[in-house]
Parts: structure tokens; C-alpha cells; sequence
């Protein structure tokens, strides 16, 4: 039950917010081996100014910036590490430059979730 | 000291907003015996498309999605589930489905917060 | 690589935003040690009834509620509690008061992030 919550550039949303979706969706299946009907996903859109970022720590050439933030239970590294890099692929894949995301993932447990039934 | 977000549809958020805060308020007193005045909530309206779910993951049948996320200190299992039910309870009383409400805790710790004074 | 997102009036990010980012980005770095060039911030401006609060919560005065959402890595209690004298500190010398803002940190751990490159 990852809940993914994207903030994102309005324009961005706007033009690929099912593509996103769906490579986000893909990724955790594939990473994760999530059910595939186990989809929530949260996108805000956001005006200029309102994103932040440095452009170039860690190295790299950050023009614009997508943050995702994954709420899930416990995953080890390595299938983390794979969700990365199934998510930045897929973005590639609509053109959005690895460069341009931030991933942060924050762990809770089994009792953390309620999705639809007591 | 929770803190809770609510991602919502504009339409509803218009509609009942101030009756959601009520009972998700309340839902946190009886459940956590949280005092009355702490109280710190934050809604994010949504427009279409902004918020992704699956119609039937769980085996339930959700026509629509409220993510609320919940920031807090240590709770036991119990404290959740009950916590949990009266939530959907309390917005089950404002026409809210069950069906279309999901909550994600995540809890940290008592040197995680600031509240208006050092 | 702390996250820091900003839940504020909307009137109140127009007027400030380049300088709330800037005494953010500065108190992590004299709190935490941050590097210079670790920068992520999102802000989420909000309407009237958006954000909701107790005015006199833990016995100070409060008018309006600025959210101030941190998620970041391990951290001692002492260096949190002098991120949020700095933050505090900081957002005064720019009219905003004590009272007014509201602070919630997650922790995370080393494999939770993705910030360019894989």
C-alpha cells in the first residue's frame, strides 16, 4: 500500500500526469512486486516559485525539479534502489531528465494503514 | 501533537470542510485522548485528475479518493484501529463512503516538533 | 538531504516566499551542517479555511499557522531543537511570529532518497 504523493510543475501536470502515473505504477509493480490494482497517488501542481532546489548538488545538472514522496512499510535497500531506478527510467522514457527528481521515501508499518475497510 | 493532511476534492472540500475537521477532531480526542486544542490540520483541494486511485483494490468498491495523512507520536495498534473507525465513522455521518477514504500514518518522536514556542 | 515542505497562507507566500526559503536554508545549514548547495524545498500556498488551528494551543498566542513539514536523515534531539531556534529566529526577522508556525520532522534513513543520479 505505498501512497506516492508528486509535486510537480503545473505545465508538467498538465501534459503527462497519466503517463506519470502509470510509469510510477509500473515501477513499483515491477520493483516491488506490489498488486497492481494497489494504486494511490496524490499530484500537486505547483506555480512558479513555489518549487526550490539548488541546481547543481550532488553533482548533477538540475534544471527543474519533480519531488516524489513514497509513504510504505518496510522494503530493504536494494529493492529501493531498484524502485528508483524503475521510476527515473520510466520518466526518461517521457522525457524527463533523471536529473530533475527527488525521490524520498519514508517508512511506517502494518497498523499505519486504513484503505477502504475497517 | 498530530498532524493531519487532507488531499480531497475541491468540490468536497468546499462543500464540508469545516464539518471534516470537526469529526476528524473528534475522532482524534476519543481515540487518543488527544487534548481539545490540539489541533493542526491542513486540506489540499484537488481538481480532476490529481488524485489516482484503483476502483477496487481491497475488494471494495471506491468511486472516489480522500488521503488523509496522519504525523504523530507513538500510538499502540488498538489506539490506531479505533482511531481508524471513527474517522470513517464521522465522515460516514456526513455522506462520506468508507470506501472512499484512505489513511496513512507515519509516526516520529517527542524531540520532532515545534508548536509556537521553544 | 533534508525535504522541506512549507503549508502556508497563500497571501504570505506571495509577499515572502524568497525569503522564508532563504532563513530555511540557512538554519539547516548553521543547525544541521548542512552543505550550501542542499536546497529542496516545495510551497504549497493556501485559501481561507485551508489550514486549521487552535489559537491557543500549548499556551501561546496564535493568529495563523504556518506548517513546516522536515524530512531528513538521523539527527540528535539538540541539533533538532537548534534547527528550530534558527528557523524560529529566522522567520521573525521577517515579521512572521513564533507563535505562528508549527514544526513536524520525519526521520528517514540512508537508502531513502534519490536526488539525480542513481
Amino acid at each position: 500500500m505505498p501512497l506516492i504523493q508528486v509535486d510537480l510543475d503545473a505545465e508538467l501536470f498538465q501534459r503527462l500526469h497519466s503517463e506519470m502515473s502509470r510509469e510510477l505504477h509500473q515501477a513499483q509493480i515491477v520493483a516491488l512486486g506490489i498488486p497492481a490494482d494497489d494504486l494511490f497517488q496524490v499530484f500537486t501542481p505547483h506555480g512558479a516559485d513555489e518549487i526550490k532546489f539548488d541546481p547543481t548538488y550532488g553533482g548533477v545538472d538540475r534544471r527543474s525539479l519533480i519531488v516524489i514522496r513514497i509513504t510504505m512499510g518496510p522494503q530493504t535497500v536494494a529493492a529501493k534502489a531498484e524502485l528508483y531506478r524503475q521510476i527515473v527510467q520510466g520518466f526518461e522514457r517521457l522525457g524527463i531528465r533523471p536529473e530533475d527528481i527527488q525521490i524520498a521515501v519514508v517508512h511506517n508499518g502494518e497498523g499505519d494503514w486504513y484503505a477502504g475497510k475497517l
